[in-house]
């Protein structure tokens, strides 16, 4: 079976990316419709990109309402917005969430119907471009073309998908990503880590998303821990943003599987970041499923220089390990430690193991997994 | 410095690959302007894609006209057809010649200018959508923003580039890659070994390229000389192909070194075909620069599994040394052996190295080089 392979056209990567991308932005309109967080705005981020689209000749408008993972409402809010701002180009700035939600209004406005008629179908409307900047390496939304909006009026999360959802052009500059603080930098860090190794080890991997996937794996495990502990370390910040958008091109082209499967209900409903709840589960899923590919697992560890063992189920195990140390030495919390109620969140098993397996994600592990199998997990993580 | 990086936003690789693109052939306009060869007609690879066309409820023109390298006489012609055809999108279906053809076709009558006053400046002018069906495994210009066109009236040959001039799709198939003859699948896969190689080793390199780069490498030295032995192994074709295009992704954005700067000006004066005139020099154009850049040469060796060797001297020259020894195995000719006359070739050395100077590829080779050294190269090549 042939496979889509699909990535932002244009990727600006490397010190002074934004400075560098002054032509580019020019040539994709007058004037843009800057979607971000009131985070950015105070960090003096906002206008780092204003003044850079000032200085492109082109006029701008900020929609800084974006104040944590996008609504509806934030949405709808921002369609009026853009509606009324002449504008004709869009540039998300932030970390996932404004991004996501620069998707969404584009894509909402494009289609001019109700957001809650869109989930489940290929979004295919023309739009005006759209530029990605993420401020965090982790995400990789600038290279998806997924976007997660939260239905309150309906209680749920909906996904919209479809080519035209992908941004056109990604800004990937590690300035913004040195005023991140440790934690989000060791979160979002191993969020890109999961992409990749998902990614290498999912049923739905095909031969270029493995590329991206063993680069990304190779760049994180060498760059993440001196984010951490040298933040202002521009080699290694650059690094670590090229990881985090080739293993969102990865994941973008063969999917998650059982680590974001397990991570979005704890994050649902005990409000733990996307990175952390990964982050602490990381561990246990792969402990769960490496012995249902102990060669995909191996050859991983091979490319990446984890392991140079012959015999498949060694060499996997070795993967485990060097990831292992990575995260100890992250300082990723447990559950327990996270403050997270240990009896509420065994009540919670048997629907997150629901939710987790409805998701979709579980099913692309190579190791055939049950909720039985999830619960199991999130059994043991308690103990962790 | 930042850097761009440019790639088809659409790739659909693998077995079935035009069969799987219906869908998105469909979404890009209503009637397809064919640029191809008398040769992929009458090897019946026209008609699989024109068959495709009418599955996929599209119109079609069939613009055979590219017998050779593309020439301005041929793309005015082109441009001609195109603007009586009533079509909305190209599909550029061969080898690196109507791909190439094609891009400058829908360049050109975008503009709506004079071939010759279009060379040396970014070409940004919007066409209808690009659709790249290699048949060889090789030139990888489905993922590239340049092209050739030999310029009659001035005697020379036009590079005309920039960020339009990239397809947006690009349909890697191994079903047209299967029927090329053996030498042909040597000498363009070669040719994809240099973009790959010299992409790793060029001053120009960046992460995202290097990805590709290594990539394409470990790939090629996994399965050229399967192709070459076993016409019909469609899993063989099938990594060459995608090897070929990950190699035009680097060398698009890297650019090429020494081997391609030597190797035009003998296609140009000695009628050498591309890929063959690369692969009879690469070797030795590789020992003559292997001691200005052991570091690079070193890690490509490591990360390709070329070497184990600590030593960047002994794992660059164990690099050198599993390349000479496919090049053995595919038996590349001698430009003797070819049946170049050595007097002819020694009297134009001089041309040939300024030539291959003023092209700028050797400067981006890490080791310095004048003229002078590509003359010993020259000279070396006569008694190899
Ligand atoms: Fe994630
Ligand atoms: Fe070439």
């Amino acid at each position: 079976m042939a496979r889509l392979f699909l990535t932002p056209s244009r990727i600006v990567s490397g010190q002074g990316a934004l400075d560098d991308s002054l032509d580019i932005l020019r040539g994709l309109g007058t004037k843009a419709f800057v979607v971000t967080d009131p985070m950015m705005v105070k960090l003096g981020n906002c206008k780092t990109v204003t003044d850079a689209l000032e200085r492109a000749g082109l006029g701008f408008e900020v929609f800084d309402q974006i104040t944590g993972e996008p609504s509806d409402i934030m949405i709808e809010a921002g369609i009026a917005a853009f509606k009324a701002s002449g504008c004709d180009m869009y540039v998300g700035l932030g970390g996932g969430s404004p991004i996501d939600a620069m998707k969404a209004i584009a894509m909402m406005t494009a289609c001019d119907g109700d957001i809650d008629e869109q989930m489940g179908v290929a979004l295919d409307f023309d739009r005006p471009p759209l530029v990605a900047i993420p401020t965090t390496a982790g995400t990789g939304s600038e290279a998806t073309q997924f976007t997660i909006i939260n239905n309150t009026r309906q209680g749920i999360k909906m996904l919209l998908a479809g080519a035209k959802v992908l941004p056109d052009v990604a800004i990937v500059d590690p300035q913004f990503t040195c005023t991140a603080p440790a934690s989000v930098t060791a979160n979002t860090g191993v969020d890109a880590l999961c992409h990749a190794l998902e990614s290498a080890t999912s049923k739905k991997m095909q031969p270029m998303s493995y590329t991206f996937s063993i680069s990304a794996i190779k760049r994180i495990l060498a760059h993440l821990y001196t984010c951490y502990t040298e933040p202002e370390n521009v080699e290694a910040r650059t690094q670590m943003a090229i990881a985090a958008t080739e293993a969102g091109v990865a994941f973008n082209n063969a999917s998650v599987t059982i680590i974001h499967g397990m991570s979005r209900p704890i994050g649902a409903l005990f409000h733990v970041p996307h990175g952390l709840s990964n982050a602490m589960i990381m561990l246990e899923c792969l402990r769960y499923v490496v012995d249902g590919a102990y060669p995909q697992f191996a050859a991983v560890a091979r490319e990446v220089g984890a392991s140079v063992a012959t015999d498949d189920e060694t060499a996997a195990n070795e993967l485990l390990d060097v990831i292992a140390e990575l995260l100890r030495k992250l300082n990723i919390p447990t559950l327990a430690s996270y403050g997270i109620d240990v009896d509420e969140f065994r009540a919670q098993i048997p629907k997150m193991a629901k939710d987790a397996i409805d998701s979709g994600s579980p099913a692309n592990t190579i190791k055939p997994l049950t909720a039985a199998d999830l619960e199991t997990i999130y059994e043991r993580l308690i103990s962790a």
